[in-house]
């Protein structure tokens, strides 16, 4: 029996998110159902992050038991075509028989995609939050410093949690914008007729958060909470009042899934 | 009666090309209903460029006559509660009552995305085309020099067109390599059990090329045989010879229709 460790990547729209559930299209359903097709024995996989719906993931972790003399760095090529197309395996190998991917200390990254601009955007709808008002990434900057460091981050998790302790350390937040061009900026050309021709200006933010952990929804209430500082409408100190409350009720809304990312888990051993 | 014109952007993957067919979901289609419904008129849309099946739009254009004392600018607003979220409006004005998308002269830009890589990435299978090996931005863009200026592109065009010329003017090919980071390049961690935690190394490309018209399929065409000089296939000076053959089999193949973006349109007036 060997213990195979798998890395993940998915679009989470159309998945009920990681977790098994009857009746519904999950990850975890699909991993074990082309798993224990390619081996012929019953694959159960333990998952690292337990993703929501609509979240996606380029580096989840996995890991399963098998007798299969598949070579444990091959099952990614082998399941992949058993897998359908929005959820592949880009790496395997092999682990020790007791090696846990929630059990083991390792340091997660998320990120969070918004984008601003006045019209929602077709080709942005599964996989960012649409803002329709500006957003100043300095001062959402200066805000996400407040929750660097060890902390309860109790006030940014949902009430459903079944978490022992809210306690987590947070590495680094990173907000990082990209401009898009406004009208013509690139190619110099007059417009249809003069004046705008509706080239919507907006930014494309991204906000990168690594952590030993994460408790229900904090990255995405983190999310929510940032942008209200962005916008104005709360100051970057309101998020160190939030986070000091240990009160949800305080912080901001739980930004939509779509935007939320698990880029990568990195693992100490 | 007045003309509005109007910017159209549109995620292809769930349409069967921009230009209304029966029994089938098209951008026009959709176009159509919407504003035959916000204007209690029967709106038939003329759309500039007929995007095909899975192409995307940023900046497609499209006008349409209606009596409606909606103001022009705000067309777009009102539109886009009727339709659907993968096709917005995002900009409306009024234009002259003859003037036509296709009979004004104009620059198109197109964007063509490329990633490179191992594996299939779900996150990206909808708007870009995976190509499994290495390529060569500079080779590509060297061999994307020969294709700009005025010339008869019929070698890039499938035999399907019902246009009279094949000349055309391609006004700039800008190949842009985004590379994507390796293992652990960011954080500095050892991976899980040491070695390759299978971060997949690999490469963003857009092909951006500006021109005053494209003939049926030039850019995948384009796009398919850029890629040829980038792996090394052929060399770039091939693109010069498949130019001069005016033979459509002497060139690369049709590249996939998830890969091309319509960016913008700018009419001259």
């Amino acid at each position: 029996m060997r213990r195979i460790f798998l890395k993940v990547a998915y679009d989470g729209t159309d998945f009920h998110g990681w977790q098994l559930q009857p009746g519904v299209r999950t990850v975890e359903g699909e991993l074990n159902r082309a798993l224990s097709e390619l081996t012929k024995e019953e694959i159960t996989v333990i998952g690292a992050s337990r993703t929501d719906t609509g979240v996606h993931a380029l580096g989840n972790v996995a890991v399963f038991d098998s007798e299969s003399t598949i070579p444990p760095n091959r099952f990614s090529y082998a399941v992949n075509t058993l897998l359908p197309d929005d959820v592949k395996v880009v790496f395997s190998k092999e682990v020790s028989a007791d090696w846990h991917p929630r059990k083991n200390a390792c340091r997660k990254t998320y990120e969070y995609r918004i984008y601003t601009g006045e019209f929602d955007d077709p080709l942005k709808r599964r996989n960012s939050w649409h803002v329709p008002y500006r957003l100043d990434a300095d001062k959402m900057q200066k805000a996400a410093q407040y929750l660097v460091g060890e902390h309860d981050f109790v006030s940014f998790c949902s009430v459903h949690t079944q978490a022992e302790s809210t306690v987590r350390t947070i590495y680094s937040i990173d907000v990082i914008e990209e401009k898009r061009e406004g009208p013509d900026e690139d190619s110099g050309e007059k417009t249809a007729g003069g004046g705008n021709d509706g080239t919507a200006t907006g930014s494309d933010f991204i906000i990168r958060i690594c952590g030993n952990g994460f408790l229900y929804n904090m990255v995405r209430i983190i999310a929510g909470s940032l942008a209200e500082t962005g916008s104005g409408k709360q100051s970057p100190e309101w998020m160190e009042e939030v986070l000091k409350s240990r009160d949800r009720t305080k912080g901001g809304p739980t930004a939509p899934p779509q935007g939320l990312l698990l880029k990568q888990i990195v693992y100490d051993a």
